[in-house]
């Protein structure tokens, strides 16, 4: 990957100390395995605990900074998109889904615990990232904010639906305006929500909000665009997950679609738009950083 | 069955209320076919409108009205809980998990829509819940205690866990205690949210709180020992599901435990438990008549 031009060994620390934010938290919060129900109790802190990068609580973190806000505030907000994050992989991994084996380099859930436990699992993660989001936000008013936020963005309209679109796309005409619908729904509304949501706990206004929104709807797209030519140009070894597996299964991806540059090339365009839609924020510093590391990810 | 000695045609009326309310709510609020994702309104409209008693609604309305709250406060909670009661049997459904065919007389979502649709409509509505909840309980110190309520009996300690006991126990040997944790999660744990819900939304203070929690322990408890023993002696006609299906599952029930008789003496001493909670309450008299419904039930 080439260089940054914004220090990243600076952001490099801040993503390692997000991440350990909210692993601590994540680690207090969620039940142990002397809490009774040991298995599930082990098959939700597998998933939970598997490597991920936790880029949506930084994400949350740098948007509630960039207001000038303490991001104490979002710990909990951020501990539930990582909960709603890893309760959809371990659904999407399921074999009536996309029956997958492997994910951050490990065996899937089903694959470890079995089906109905990994169902199980994804449920249980799912409902804890509203009760840990509601119990531990301290202030009534911003907790009731953020959980509507997270559910707008997990539900129906979101991410929920966009899976189910994915699904109805596989095999059929590529189509433009759908892939667009299917990114926004399944990738781009949960990272909006971590800005937007971010942003709310930061205590920003309604128009700073929805700034901060429109920065994470843009970087969404661009995870996913970015996420779609890792499937095709990554190994197993860095993705920790099957490669090519979204050409096997005939998924609608930009890549299929329009071509490995073309898809690169609006990803640029989408991170452009995404840091042009903070700019005037007190400190965008860390955003603009953030947009940059999405687009260059390689794993 | 046996006639009740309280006025029984009142009672079925307030129950035909009960679910008008909370359908009427459901229906202007959950998504329709127009708003994108058609298939995936479709599957969860067909399992949230297939003919439910709505009886985790009527309790909680019950409750708020045993304290002389006003049932509106709950409807956005009511809503939640039916939610939550759709996507928890759509999932325990799944061949995965409990593998039926046939649930309230209809083929189950995962025979009509297939299981991917089926998981993700179960996801949708337990988002859909929290959101729900959320964004239509007016007070928002109110939506954020209903919420932690609903997920506390939901989650870990609650649903979720409860079903990952029950399936631990399958061809296992019966142990009384088991049994016990397995009917307080899978099954009281959501009827008691309701009727502490219901206390919430009605104004209760926190010992009648208490109370109504406990009324709602004792009559989930009996709730799931009348389906034990309905799951022996009811038809598939009146039960809308395969009888039989925990014996030849090999399920853990009172049943296998200790018999027929032994479930039903127990059912009794449950509502008797329940009733004698709420005996202090200034309007007991509706929360009386749904815990005979409750035992007399035959389907």
């Amino acid at each position: 990957m080439a260089a940054q031009p914004t220090d990243s060994s600076a952001l490099r620390a801040y993503l390692d100390d997000a991440k350990q934010t909210v692993e601590t938290a994540l680690d207090r919060l969620l039940p142990a395995e002397a809490d009774g129900a040991p298995r599930l109790a082990e098959a939700v802190r597998y998933s939970v605990f598997a490597g991920g990068k936790r880029l949506r609580p930084a994400l949350a973190f740098a948007a509630a900074e960039a207001v000038g806000g303490d991001r104490a505030v979002a710990v909990p907000f951020a501990c539930a998109l990582e909960l709603v994050h890893t309760y959809s992989l371990i659904h999407d991994d399921l074999p009536a889904m996309d029956d997958d084996d492997l994910r951050r380099g490990r065996p899937t859930s089903h694959k470890v615990f079995g089906e109905a436990h990994a169902i199980l699992a994804g449920d249980c993660l799912h409902t804890m990232a509203f009760g840990i989001l509601l119990r531990e936000t301290q202030d009534a008013t911003l907790a009731r904010a953020l959980g509507v936020a997270l559910a707008d963005a997990a539900g129906f309209a979101g991410m929920v639906g966009g899976q189910v679109e994915d699904l109805a796309a596989e095999h059929g005409t590529p189509n433009a305006e759908q892939l667009y619908r299917i990114h926004r729904g399944k990738t781009a509304a949960l990272i909006q929500a971590a800005t937007r949501g971010g942003g709310l706990a930061g205590g920003a206004d309604a128009a700073t909000v929805d700034a901060l929104g429109a920065y994470g709807l843009h970087l969404g797209l661009a995870f996913q665009l970015v996420d779609d030519v890792l499937d095709e140009t990554g190994t197993a070894e860095a993705l920790g997950k099957t490669p090519g597996k979204d050409r096997q299964d005939e998924k609608l991806t930009v890549v299929a679609l329009e071509g490995l540059e073309a898809a690169r090339e609006r990803a640029r365009q989408e991170v452009a738009a995404a840091i042009e839609a903070v700019a005037g924020l007190p400190h965008p510093e860390r955003l603009v950083d953030l947009a940059h590391f999405v687009r260059e990810r390689d794993r």
